[in-house]
């Protein structure tokens, strides 16, 4: 099979599982998860080519064969990557029927596999979540399709999928926008649509309360494509839906590296919003091309990119209460054999373990703390302090400054030696990794 | 003076200021304004050149001599152009002396001569602002700033600008982000920063109750530039933000058709957001240019794009309670003499008179509402009746969908026939202008 | 059939085919033309969804009979339409078969069929092309591959695609990027890739001239997407190619305006670099979202766009010696059903129509002759002619300006009015098609 | 002074000048050049800020007393900072008078100043050029101006920019579109400008030839900013305006990677475009941020870009026949002491020395040549060769390849592996840089 190349050399560098650092085992910090659509079912197709991608189960022409097939490989593959958690869309694991009744019994059958697998491998699913795009019947969105049999077809997919999530163990259940009605405003009632996705994410909840499923609920932005526009934008506008809509208490946020790109922000950025606000679910990790206007989804390999975003981790003390770092990555159509599979997963993890060991050490020498703490200093004490506690109002203020000079203003202004900041951060790189 | 030439011929084709449409003068529905800065200040200046402008108040040289020759200009000007309103930042009306108390006299002596001519012509001010991104003390920001005594001088700034608000009676009160501490997340605490702005709104706020100014107060989005990224990038991440700090009763949105490109929305778009959120609260009317990166602030005369803010107008009923279209909006740096200031004014208003035009059109003719109506019918009957009225939990739609074939559901699902849409829209411009 | 509507009563309201204007019939103007791809084989796919497509012939199963199938209901398409022309890949027509040979023989099949239809309608086709993009042997590119054997194919399969563009006589020869080595530098020979594909040019020219097929031969510049990056970037670009390599007096350009988008340019940009150089060959009809990173292929609609691509049309005397507009266009997605071809080729033709007229009728009135000779004039006299003739050199130039004051320099600019321009664009849209 | 920081413990990492590395010193591989402008004029202005800049000659008010008080400050930095070359435009260095003659003599005797202080301190050229965009009379361009006395003018001024050149001993000379009559296609004769511009480096180049200033000419390609459009969009772009206009033996591209990623490229790819057809001049370092839609010319500090150009330079073995490194970089409005500007040029330097270091380790141990030699294998011999020789023609390529299966092709691709060789540059930075 395609796995064994495996056992040919090929190894990780910065990322060694069972080492402590930062008062964690490296697999505890980073709960690295294999994403079951772009690692076993990616034919790497684009938009003008047919997929390229040579998988061991290639040879099974019987879709339920196929699937079944795919369970085995995605465990053996788990297992020799040494990877802890999982994660996938119902329909990533088994085929559809012509009714939901049939696609139901088609997917509790690839389940029972898993869970068998799960019972003897100890493998988690970091979450689960419903394909609520690819089908036709979804054109227009799911939850917030013009159509009400969308909606209630949508409904009922989603009722099996907690179960399934239930069954499964699911730390957390993702919710992406994937596709809305919004394809052109001329045509659509943005208010009606948002207000049909709150419902469902409020049946959704309450029906998962019923079943005890407690998984973590998430919804994850991405700004546009394959649609004009989606709802879920960035993480500020989520946020904001969710508040709008009384669900900010139920959800949080399972963030994009690419995604951030195409709404006009860094990683870090989003990273950095969603946990100051108490709202970091997960990661999805991979990176986009930002000279490039579409979602890529390629494996991380970029320092820079792991060090900003453990950064974040590391602040937070981890990736959310039950998050991790999912893979939602694919090879380059060029890297078709199965053997990528592997190599791809390996940069990606090496990329994010070399990132928290750049983190850490950057947070044990207190490296950024102190820069912030040094270019904030002036609300610690006098004026500043007085602005921090109430005391100081708009009239107070207008007698402080009113006859201060230009220069008396500026003198308290000083550089913040941002070159300095990159400089030492290019030389924590070099220094945690070589 | 430059305004001579108004007198020689040129006109407006689709502005009638007094004309009833819709149920109104068009002077009301558009509330047109004049901005200060680009009207009157602006040089043409660009990153790579100095200003080219030619006005006829090149001639003084003493700074209260020309800002006092400023204003008699610019009220011939409101004349002759026939709008009502005007906006300004402080310090475009007056220049900074080297204390804020000397700048705040400077400021009163050219404020006193815009409150005489007020009484003589009933000019009005849209809104009024504070500048607090040009002076170099605002290096890093004015409320988000990292010193202690920027933030000191820019509460006292506010606090003389809401008191010149109240004696010219502006309608509005509008605060932009334009520069914040962030310039790179590595030394920038953000949380602290937006609770330093969120404080500062406070204050301000209260002063305005407590000296019965009594404006609409507006935030006004824009996403980056000069900076890398500003707090107020779109309406939903202001609106999170007015939210978050229980601003949100007292604040609506300003909303620019260039700063909402640069976010990656449609002007449209931005304001379907605020105005479904009872957010909106006034626009600036410029456009910029999709294929480029910065904000061009180019006058509007794209009709497409005013169609397309008039539909949003007229649908609300009215430009936000007090809003206005205000010309945040310059002359190309090649139409450099004072005439083109009635030239591009005149493009603009035009543009949004023809837009106007349109919209109504639609509206009487219930185009769009009928293309709604019909595409979202399903939830007015039936199992989407049942969606909306709560009545069908995840059970109930899981029993309705779980035999329904693909086709069933499929069939369900109608084309939207977009391109007919686009189609009829280009006819309704042609016909309500011809 | 889904033809059927087209009776019913929808209608051109703009485009007149035999209407003559300008001093040629509109069809001659124009000369529509139907894409196979997006009409007849699209199935409105996209990255996260499946074909929402709708078709007459979607019952049939067996891959040939489709193929042919589809040549009856597109000549029925054509006529019903009023498009004198047609545009294909090779695989556009057949389904591949094991080997070349195979395939072949089912393309003859179906081009046998088309040979009989042209007969009897008449409908030319303005170009075809090879598919050297979509199988996964082109996984990374053709002519351009690091595999010999794919280049060897490659060879083979443009060979026959030349007599089929001998056998329907094809007025055009098209060859676009689509897909090639370069998905990252790093492993890139880009100057032995480019030499490929200039040396399977050069082979194509050599076998067309040898069996006397004399079709015009065009690149079609896209700066990227599925790639990284494609060697054709844009009008330019090509150009440069084009001259390194000796290709030049052997190629013209076939451009579109989403790719010119893509690459940062304006449509009439790249009309406007092709025309200058006479490279213009021809057109292909479609429209971008500005907002959006990829290629969208919409059906055109907006007035603007057409208004500027016909502008350089009228000036051309013609779309190319050959050229035509071919709808490189597909619906919305959301678009599905049959008819949505029938009423998207309409918005798309009407509103190149519409282009033509307003073209036409502001180059009868000499309204951008006039703007341009006004502005350019200085070169028509004094030191201008004496530049223009070369008489005058550096140093007659400087002798000419060393004394002149900053006011004397300044005063031979004069303010180019751009606002106006933009104004009276608009009026000739409104007033040419009331 | 601004410059005693310095010496209290700042140094470099990576770059030690006489070190010698790969065959010659790091000194005469990088030729680091400051830019007058950013470095010593640039006031840290943006379009919404005045100047932050603290410098030490800001006490001098007079202008030319300012300017040679400049001269004195640079050729200390340039002294501490140990680098070997400088570039400017003629405006940087005096300040303009009302004539052209005043603005010469003006000019003429701070280079007097410059080349006494070149004979003691051996200080070298890199380049000069001529500021012909900011000042008002260039607002529609220079030898693309529609006013004829502008390009007279131009004319006068680049003659003396010429002999400032030979004064100095510049080893090239460069020009950069910067401003062209390019706002608007509606009001723009595209041809004519183009050719006007021809014109004056036909003349340029004649006059240097004329005096016996032998320095290489080069253009500077930046796609857009401050206009819509620049003639010289990108490395392709130009070299076609120079093949167009017979320049392309006088003229060689200076390529900055700001302005890459503005025309949508790396500045990997620009290098190598130019690389690749002879023309690679000189290289400007700077970065931008590429989430980001105009140029910041940041001061590099990311070591994939470094490392990617500084294997472009080691692949050429030089950067072109008289180029250097020239930093258009500026730090920071925020960081507005004199002291930012020696941290922003130590992390500069350090960071191209550091993509040195890494290219040359690359090259030594044939990193990348071995890739792509493996890549490309299959056209060393067998139908790859022939192809090469040009034996194969379409008929033989058509003979070899009608036969083969599907598989057959498949199977003479393989997978370009390409996670791995970015997993490969990684570990080649932290280890060439341990």
């Amino acid at each position: 099979m395609g796995t064994d190349k495996l056992e040919s050399g090929l190894g990780f560098h910065y990322y060694n599982a069972d080492e402590v650092i930062g008062g964690k085992k490296m697999r505890d910090w980073l709960r690295f998860s294999v994403a079951y659509w772009h690692t076993f079912d990616q034919r790497l197709i684009d938009n003008f080519g047919d997929g390229t991608a040579v998988r061991p189960y290639d040879k099974y022409s019987d879709p339920m064969d196929l699937a079944l097939a795919k369970v085995d490989y995605a465990f053996e593959f788990y297992d020799k990557l040494g990877v802890d958690f999982f994660a996938f869309h119902d329909r990533d694991l088994a085929p559809e029927g012509d009714t939901l009744r049939e696609t139901n019994a088609n997917l509790d059958k690839v389940v029972d596999r898993i869970v068998e697998y799960q019972k003897t491998t100890g493998k988690k699913v970091l979450w689960n979540t419903s394909n609520m795009f690819s089908n036709p019947r979804f054109v227009s969105g799911a939850a917030t399709s013009p159509f009400a049999d969308v909606f209630a077809y949508s409904a009922a997919q989603i009722k099996h999928s907690l179960e399934v999530g239930k069954r499964v163990g699911s730390e957390n259940y993702v919710f992406w926008g994937g596709r809305e009605g919004y394809e052109s405003l001329w045509n659509t009632d943005m208010k009606l649509e948002q207000s049909h996705a709150a419902k469902l994410f409020h049946m959704a909840k309450d029906y998962a309360n019923e079943i005890g499923f407690d998984a973590q609920f998430m919804l994850e932005p991405k700004p546009k494509e394959p649609m004009t526009h989606q709802y879920d934008f960035d993480a500020a506008t989520t946020m904001n839906f969710l508040k709008e809509y009384d669900l900010d208490k139920d959800f949080k946020l399972n963030l994009e590296g690419n995604h951030a790109n195409l709404a006009g922000h860094t990683y870090q950025h989003e990273i950095r919003v969603a946990r100051e606000a108490g709202m970091l679910g997960s990661l999805d990790a991979n990176e986009g091309d930002k000279l490039i206007g579409w979602d890529i989804d390629e494996f991380p390999s970029n320092l820079y990119e792991s060090v900003a975003a453990m950064t974040e981790v590391v602040e937070e003390g981890q990736i959310g209460p039950h998050g991790g770092l999912n893979f939602d990555s694919k090879p380059r159509r060029s890297s078709f054999e199965a053997n990528d599979l592997f190599y791809s997963h390996i940069v990606g993890m090496d990329t994010f373990a070399a990132g928290l060991r750049v983190a850490l050490k950057m947070k044990e020498d207190k490296v950024l703390d102190n820069v912030v703490a040094d270019r904030y200093s002036s609300y610690d004490k006098g004026i500043g302090a007085d602005i921090e506690s109430g005391k100081a109002g708009l009239a107070e203020l207008e007698a402080y400054s009113i006859d201060k000079t230009q220069k008396d203003v500026r003198d308290a202004t000083h550089s913040d030696h941002l070159e300095q900041v990159k400089d030492t951060i290019n030389h924590y790189i070099i220094d945690a990794l070589k």
